[in-house]
């Protein structure tokens, strides 16, 4: 039977947080949102696309950079609330130009910036 | 300067998603939902304390199975909105007994539980 994107929980927004993980190291790269369209898209093509919240228009990632996600698997949480996807990731995945956008640590002392 | 978790963005719940990962393996576990004062009782316990929408109280995780998270490392991401925790993880982080939520692979065919 086919993957229906609809049968997913989102948001009143009509959106599900995705978090993309470099397939080969595991490091957690970015989370961001998609809708069940962006979803489906992204099941077709094999290339992440997410739905921007700030542009709301798609977002197809890397498009413009270069930084290309190349879907390797998606997986949907018990709940099915939230989607993990290991990806090929070309170049950075944050728009600072680090590879990961978890790059800030903080503890009850504060912040600090990894990289 | 102390870590002030105001200066993060909550949504309009006052809720920030947390994605859990085991410190030692890159394992994604979980996500779920903090507010500033379940991420504050994180970093002064070094428990993990999400905040459970479902329930609308405090969820020290484990506090009633055991399985409870110490926090290793905590960081958020470039937009502030998202936040990802290193964790040693005590049995299953799944309420379903497995040790991650994400055991269920999707693509465009259908659905395949992993374990």
């Amino acid at each position: 039977m086919p993957f229906d994107p609809e049968s997913l929980k989102y948001n009143d927004a009509g959106l599900i947080p995705a978090i993309a993980q470099d397939h080969a190291t595991g490091e957690v790269l970015m989370m961001a949102w998609m809708n069940a369209t962006s979803l489906a898209r992204t099941l077709e093509t094999g290339q992440v696309t997410y739905w921007s919240r700030s542009r709301q228009e798609f977002w197809a990632k890397g498009a413009t950079s270069g930084h290309v996600q190349t879907l390797r698997e998606m997986r949907v949480d018990c709940d099915r609330d939230c989607l993990l996807m290991q990806v090929e990731q070309v170049g950075a995945a944050c728009h600072t130009g680090r590879r990961s956008c978890f790059y800030t640590v903080v503890d009850a002392d504060g912040e600090r910036i990894t990289d």
